[in-house]
């Protein structure tokens, strides 16, 4: 539809009408013959309403979609079709690893892929937006969202952002891809004491420099929403702050995009206690230009009143649905609402092997090998006898907890994946431990007490499990135990104090080190866990994440060396929680560790604990081995470039790829700097003995920062680079920027 | 000195001269008859400059000072005396309970009166400045400076800055007292990860809001001085922010006496990175307004190059120096150099009867009993057998990290109070346990490892101790475990990330426990600990701080009733440091535990923990109880003032003294607000079954916070008054602001 017709449809339109647009309600309002009556009456909006509601949460499925949007096009008078909005994270039938797996591989192009091959999934299943990507920066494992994030670094998480973005909307106003709607803008990923839902305090300062970056990557990109957080930022909550949507987002990054609440988001801007009712509520939001109210009865029940006593302007509601009919309208719907929905596309696209080759490639690419001692892995197949136990052995929820539309029966597990390494007698196999010691959290999801208490194994199998289990360690060679978080302790509202492995399984995990086997823990979760018992316990550790559809195939690969590990750390794994939060690129003290001037106790530390992380960021092993020389700058003076060159070496019969990366220490500036900050990466393919030489452009644009006057600037000055493998076996160059 | 003659005065010195009152140095380099050469040439400043140096750091004693001060007098043209400054920050020679202690007797006047005995003893020792108090805002227990601050609320620490700084400067002007440098501006307790030293990041609303009152209540209460914070604010160390020292401390709160750089802060400002070297280091501080540079060379050195080079104007360093000279004419140190520190004098007012008894009522205050299973306080003297244990039983480590010039042998041991209730056939006592099972970090001192394998028990003596508590105990009725902190694990630099007890001593508890005898646990600690396990497994928890000189009387009659306890927390106690940061007035989430739309899993909280803390902000018991009923707002409807009243009954037999809180929640406003605030206190004398009526007359001021656009007020609408025994336990009642 062209530009002027559009706005014809909008001047056509009645007031409900068009706060309908502005309305998102879930699935439950509209799956039903008879629009349900029950969710209604508990939102106490009507029947009209829900009639001319603009778009719908987390219904999908071809069929289910295709007959809504039937039934919703018979009773409307303009036509306008529906839009069908998802929580599509990771993967929608194909599940990839979660976003920090993702973070883990340093591969934005494949990711790219990964999320083309996702909307295509989605598309085929009818929804038309994407509740992704979610790209807030965390450096707080209590975090339970720390799942969703690829990490701690803004280069880092734009670089997904973007590549995400792309992938999803490939081709979109050409009918390919689904709309992207990133989020949770902004800083959501900063709540106080890893606490779900808590306050968020910082600098603007802090705030452009580390948080935004992301979210603007995406918008850059061109995601075509974006979704407000539920935290505060300088006492308001995001959904209704001028500050942040109209200032920031729209005015200084030109995004004309839809925004959209998250969950009720409006309406909780009364438990914020910055609105007294739905009104009041509304009316911020609106004026902040939040766009869409998802699942509250705000903008539905009182837009209008508050137009009719002219105390928002209609230019202002008029501009948000003119920016979901224009959504609509780029994606085509008035054209073809079903927009590519059908069953038989769903067939051919769904789980394909394709797909499947994909997910074990990603798999494969985001697994960290943490430890490798006494060169225990890889284990060459069926040559010894190898032990799998723990309670993601056999276990089809690799899949964590937001993929929504995965299923589990289509995943494979460890064990199926060992089974094409290892013949059955080789192949050990039991359960060994209980996922958890207590499972009565679940009740939090409407697990009755009777359904919590079948949950788990009963005393009697525990003790036969851990009989078995010890049993055949003794007559194995190697241990591999495949431990971790139950899906439900991470993801939205899984914060944890403790971020240690369940108790149950660091006992069984002791009882097997005592026994003095080779050991391999592969470790299942939505965070980095403080591993920092299990390093003294095992030989190898793999982290390993919720590694998708293709998981247990991916670790097998790496297990037995068909793959060489590759992953490398995204966000820093603590030494313990005392240590939160925490992140490579802290801010320089007036005493560090290393102060030439101050000795012994008074420096930045504590007393009981090194200031670095049990595993850095930018960490991981591979089976082979890379030696960095060489580091050469093209001048030891930049005036706009600086070609910065290393070699890289690999000293093994292994082919590998290297992911070489380059900070940069900004050594004094008008404001603090970090001790270190990435600025670039490559992922460079070698072969056995290769030797390769690395170039890398630094350009004066990336050593920019928010100077003390808060203009974003590169200042003259001394700085140095550092290459290496992760952020902290580095070589550096100093050089002076001009 | 007129105002007159001290500018002439000023105008009559040279460069030198002047910038030589400008520079601190520590006593080191006034020690000798020669002046020592060794610091000297450490800091690389010459004989000229010491010799015209304006202050000095850490020399005290009436002898000491005086001879220094006739030295530096007969070799000085102007015959401006030095001034001398010391850490005094708990008591001089009489030591108090430290500032964490002073913050539970939520009693200013009472701090006041202890403050104005220091001042005494200080004076007499030969100290004019005090670097105290210490009034940083802390909500992180891992940071070892909880010890110095009186806690975590604004109202509170405010109240005791005030109280401070009168006690310290009574009279002052007349000859009495001693001048207060309140410390740290600012904000320097909210250090990241409560890691000593770290950065500081928050937003302006929160530091204007929580972190500056209690520094601007000491500005306030006329403090002479102020000490710059080592942390960096919105990127800058303060020491070098214009925005903190010019703009706030200066022109918004017109304070124009003295501001000091802490420890080398000056020169710090090179690691920090916002200055390539000492010239652009005192280029920044001077320009800030930092007045005087404490133990570094910059001022020293750069100053006078830099007026030279006309880079900094001539006004701007008179400016600092003039300070300076007013302060010491203040002070009447032309008119008596010595000001009155004397031998004769330290003997009259050096730990007094007087002030040993005020000393003990200040401990007595500070302890708060957090914990009376089964009522087994307060014990009957000589009626049953008590075992005294615990590395704390009889030592006399009482004093904590920073009572400088506090004597360990004045200090009152555990068991010496113990022996006023309790013959020798009622007392048993051994030590038990060993206070660490480490001591290596002591090597941080300067001990070597030598000195450190000779400290605690050796291997036999434990064994023969804990065979000995476990047979006396077994003889006892009651086992009192005296445990806690080593004084190094806290003060500064004494961050941890596990802030539990030491874990040889919880291993001897775990044992004692086991015995099931009426077990009393007396916490001696720098900090909250995470007490989460001990609450299991004793009947009695006396929380007693670093309780001073007087704490083992203090502790004794707490113990055996003589003294009811009625210390209240000033800082939480957390469940675990996986909770931390923590502090009561949390601002209100969009989906609080308590929402009517969000159940279950998707409220902010942890999985695996509470949100409230172990022990929360105002809570303590008492042998008594009182009862608050009929809570009475003057009025539903507020303009200016509202009378609040409560009765609160003695319903024991013993007399007691009730802290009784009023706390206030802003239901709506134009930001997010608490979900309690701190707005009054009283102290209530209850004698056995009397009944009072408190009244509380609650004002606009202080409903006033920063509202949205930063302007400093009170917001019409709904407010709830909560009054209890502490924040958690109250009755409350809505009113309206008009």
């Amino acid at each position: 539809m062209e530009e002027t017709k559009l706005k014809e449809l909008l001047d056509s339109l009645s007031w409900p009408e068009k706060i309908g647009q502005l309305v998102q309600l879930s699935g439950d309002f509209f799956h039903a013959d008879q629009l349900a009556v029950g969710p209604q009456k508990k939102l106490g909006i009507d029947q009209k309403i829900v009639d001319q509601v603009g778009s719908v949460l987390n219904v999908t499925g071809a069929e289910k979609t295709r007959e809504i949007q039937d039934r919703y096009l018979k009773k409307s008078r303009h036509k306008i079709p529906l839009l069908f909005m998802a929580d599509i994270i990771y993967g929608y039938r194909t599940i990839f690893p979660i976003p920090l797996g993702l973070g883990a591989t340093w591969n934005p192009a494949l990711i790219e892929e990964a999320y083309e091959q996702t909307a295509e999934e989605s598309k085929a299943a009818g929804a038309h937006v994407t509740f992704a990507p979610m790209v807030d920066l965390v450096r707080d494992a209590r975090w339970g969202r720390s799942l969703e994030s690829t990490g701690e670094d803004p280069v880092l998480n734009s670089a997904f952002a973007k590549a995400m973005v792309t992938g999803l909307q490939k081709d979109l106003l050409n009918g390919g891809g689904i709309a992207s709607c990133v989020k949770h803008f902004a800083a959501y990923g900063a709540a106080e004491g890893g606490r779900e839902y808590n306050t968020v305090d910082m600098s603007e300062r802090r705030l452009r420099q580390d948080y935004l970056p992301s979210y603007k990557a995406a918008v850059d990109a061109g995601c075509q929403l974006v979704m407000t957080s539920f935290n505060t930022y300088d006492g308001m909550p995001v959904t209704g702050s001028k500050f942040l949507l109209e200032d920031i987002l729209r005015k200084e990054w030109g995004f004309d995009g839809v925004i959209i609440s998250d969950y009720a988001a409006i309406q909780e801007l009364i438990a914020h206690g910055v609105a007294t009712d739905d009104r009041e509520a509304t009316k911020l939001a609106i004026e902040a230009t939040t766009d869409i109210d998802m699942k509250t009865p705000c903008y539905a029940k009182e837009l209008e009143p508050l137009i009719e006593d002219g105390e928002i302007s209609t230019e202002l509601v008029d501009r948000s649905v003119y920016r979901v009919l224009k959504l609509k309208n780029d994606l085509g719907l008035f054209e073809d609402p079903y927009r590519g929905a059908s069953q038989e596309q769903e067939e051919c696209v769904f789980l394909t092997e394709e797909k499947r080759h994909l997910a074990k490639k990603v798999s494969s690419e985001s697994v960290v090998l943490l430890q490798n001692k006494r060169d225990v892995l890889p284990l060459t197949p069926n040559q010894e006898k190898v032990l799998l136990v723990g309670p993601y052995g056999d276990n089809q929820e690799l899949i964590g907890l937001w993929a929504v539309h995965g299923k589990r029966e289509d995943v494979v597990t460890i064990k199926k994946g060992f089974e094409h390494y290892l013949d059955s007698e080789h192949l050990l196999y039991t359960q060994g431990c209980d996922m958890l010691e207590d499972y009565t959290f679940l009740g939090e999801f409407g697990a009755t007490k009777d359904q919590i208490e079948q949950l788990g194994l009963t005393d009697a199998m525990k003790e036969q499990e851990l009989s078995q289990a010890l049993t055949l360690a003794k007559q194995a060679d190697t241990v591999v135990l495949a431990l971790g978080e139950h899906t439900m302790q991470s993801g939205e509202a899984g914060s944890r104090t403790d971020i240690t492995l369940p108790k149950i399984q660091q006992d069984f995990l002791q009882k097997i080190a005592e026994l003095n086997k080779k050991t391999v823990l592969i470790v299942i979760s939505g965070r980095p866990l403080v591993l920092t018992k299990e390093v003294e316990l095992v030989d190898g550790i793999v982290q390993a994440w919720f590694p998708g559809t293709e998981g247990g195939n991916a670790l097998a690969d790496i297990i037995f060396g068909q793959t060489n590990p590759t992953g490398r750390l995204s966000m820093s794994f603590p030494y313990s929680v005392g240590q939160l939060p925490m992140y490579y690129s802290e801010f320089k003290t007036g005493r560090p560790l290393t102060s030439p001037t101050h000795k012994g106790r008074f420096v930045s530390k504590y007393l009981d604990s090194q200031n670095d992380p049990l595993f850095s960021f930018g960490y991981g092993l591979s089976y082979s081995k890379v030696m960095y020389t060489d580091l050469t700058l093209s001048s030891e003076q930049m005036h706009e470039t600086l070609k910065v060159s290393v070699k890289v070496k690999n000293i093994s019969k292994r082919t590998t790829t290297e992911t070489v990366q380059l900070y940069v220490q900004d050594v004094t500036g008008s404001v603090v700097r970090p001790v270190k900050e990435l600025k670039a990466f490559q992922k460079v393919a070698l072969d056995a003995d290769e030797e390769k030489t690395v170039y890398f452009d630094l350009t004066k644009e990336e050593l920019k920062f928010y100077t003390k006057n808060m203009t974003f600037d590169a200042e003259p000055g001394a700085f140095i680079v550092f290459v290496g493998p992760n952020v902290k076996d580095t070589q550096e160059k100093s050089f002076t920027l001009l």
